[in-house]
């Protein structure tokens, strides 16, 4: 048997057709062209899976079900989009509309959770009955596996994993409230933390690599400088890291996973980062001789949203 | 059939014959006597347990399985407590040594999370597939149920929700990291909070109530002092309320669960400090529209870590 699995994002509308172990055996796109109706854009993609579908060369038979990934708050049990922010949905019937189209079962549920469960079938998480993904990104976005399944509680609102205060009263986050672990450890904090710094040491390297233009920082700038030996630099990478990791501790001592799995552009950093992460993390948890962190970076890659999506199916 | 529950505490061995509705048929106790080898005092649960099933008359045929509940750090799935602190217990192989005396499944696991398996079955959470309890007590203990099991991860080493840090860098947690929630929202931390409101503000109430004498403060000082409209407590209180709130809307976020079952003596405040707390998260929540808060006080008194520990066997 097959499945479908459709990442619908805000900009494209990726589309896989995936086999029983999580492999993509063919897949597509179309732009969302966001603003229009669900309906138009759910049309599309029902399209798009048709194509998918004869393009392989598969019968509608040997399809099991469809599974759509989606940014926002999902109702998964109803098949509803509450909340999708860039997308403008807002109770969205998205699995009702979908089956106007197709009689299969659809399956729904966020990016994030999607992400998560693609690299726990056949990612850096495979094998491992309780993990967790975090995706270090414009936010910080969690996923968590129990038994091998989704976790994401009563009506999907769960997982929200970043936005998990770590300082009381502390950073503004988007969320609403104050000191969520996102507005410590995502790519933007990263990036928020080494203008700061690069104002308060006009002579250090994160300066010179953008020719005094703040606008220049990326998540990377911190990271360049420091591995130049830059005092600054290695001072914002440490205090970074070490955002993440009180984050991680306590994800650690709520569900001690066997696996996690950070994504998004920040891993490209690999070990640098990995390393002295994994070494704060053990040395903070509560139960040092049992919890041994196993902190990986993710292998899906753009594939994570349709196979995730796909394998929502599977099992159900 | 029936289950017998066991609570190991480093006081009193407490032992009771359950019913399958989580019903105490008959109950029983002896001085754990701690100090003692595991041996002697498993020896002692043993005798404990005969004595019961001898008394009420039943068949050791008609019990299906023997469940201990334990203060510290457990493998529930080898059957060892890892590290028990005021039992002086590391890698004590429990199950092993009770079925010396019994010829039966035995279970162990923690006590939060015993007691919080209690709440589900046979108290305020009984009913919802997700619910947390949390016991505001010396410290601060979590038990996580999903679909109507315990959750304690790998090796059974997570569910320590009180070791999540909300403040880095804050007060010192006696698990060695800063800022943990037990060292804003455990009864420890009011009193500590309660004392040096006190010595901030000398003409409050909170200093007449225990004529000046700081050791004298305890957990309800503070309550007292705000429900007689003392300035200096009504501020303590809503900072004390504000953190256990800071806590309850992460563990919302994270988990999305249908019940908070709260527990410990500050419980005893009911409705002053459930109804300021329901109100703080319900408005902090990642996703309002979805998540409404349903914060309940624990019913199970000093049963549940026999009735928790008893039903361990139940569904397994």
């Amino acid at each position: 048997m097959y499945y479908i699995g459709i990442d619908l994002g805000g900009t494209n509308i990726a589309a896989g057709l995936v086999d029983e172990e999580g492999r993509i055996v063919l897949k597509d796109s179309v732009p969302t062209l966001k603003g229009r109706s669900y309906e138009a854009i759910v049309k599309d993609m029902a399209m798009l899976v048709q194509k998918i579908i004869n393009d392989a060369g598969v019968d509608i038979k040997e399809i099991k079900s469809i599974g759509i990934g989606c940014p926002g708050v999902m109702d998964s049990s109803e098949g509803v989009v509450v909340f999708a922010n860039n997308l403008n949905f807002r109770y969205v019937p998205l699995r009702a509309e979908m089956q106007k189209y197709f009689s299969l079962p659809v399956f729904i549920d966020n990016d994030a959770n999607v992400a998560a469960f693609a690299e726990s079938v056949a990612g850096a998480a495979k094998g491992a009955r309780y993990s967790i993904a975090i995706t270090l990104g414009t936010g910080v976005g969690g996923g968590i596996i129990i038994d091998g399944k989704v976790y994401s509680g009563f009506k999907s609102a769960g997982a929200e994993l970043g936005h998990m205060v770590i300082m009381v009263d502390g950073e503004q986050c988007t969320c609403g409230r104050k000191g969520c672990w996102e507005a410590y450890a995502s790519a933007t904090a990263l990036i928020r933390q080494t203008i700061q710094a690069a104002k308060e040491n006009p002579d250090s390297l994160i300066n010179k690599l953008v020719d005094g233009d703040m606008s220049r920082i990326d998540a990377k700038t911190a990271f360049d400088a420091a591995k130049q030996g830059d005092e600054t630099g290695k001072k914002v990478v440490e205090k970074y890291i070490g955002y993440i990791a009180e984050g991680l501790t306590n994800i650690m001592n709520i569900f001690s996973p066997e696996v996690v799995v950070i994504g998004g552009g920040v891993c490209k950093e690999g070990e640098y980062l990995l390393k002295p992460l994994r070494e704060k993390v053990a040395a903070s948890v509560y139960s040092p001789d049992v919890l041994k962190p196993d902190i990986r970076v993710a292998q899906m890659g753009n594939d994570a949203g349709i196979v995730g999506a796909a394998m929502l199916g599977r099992d159900a």
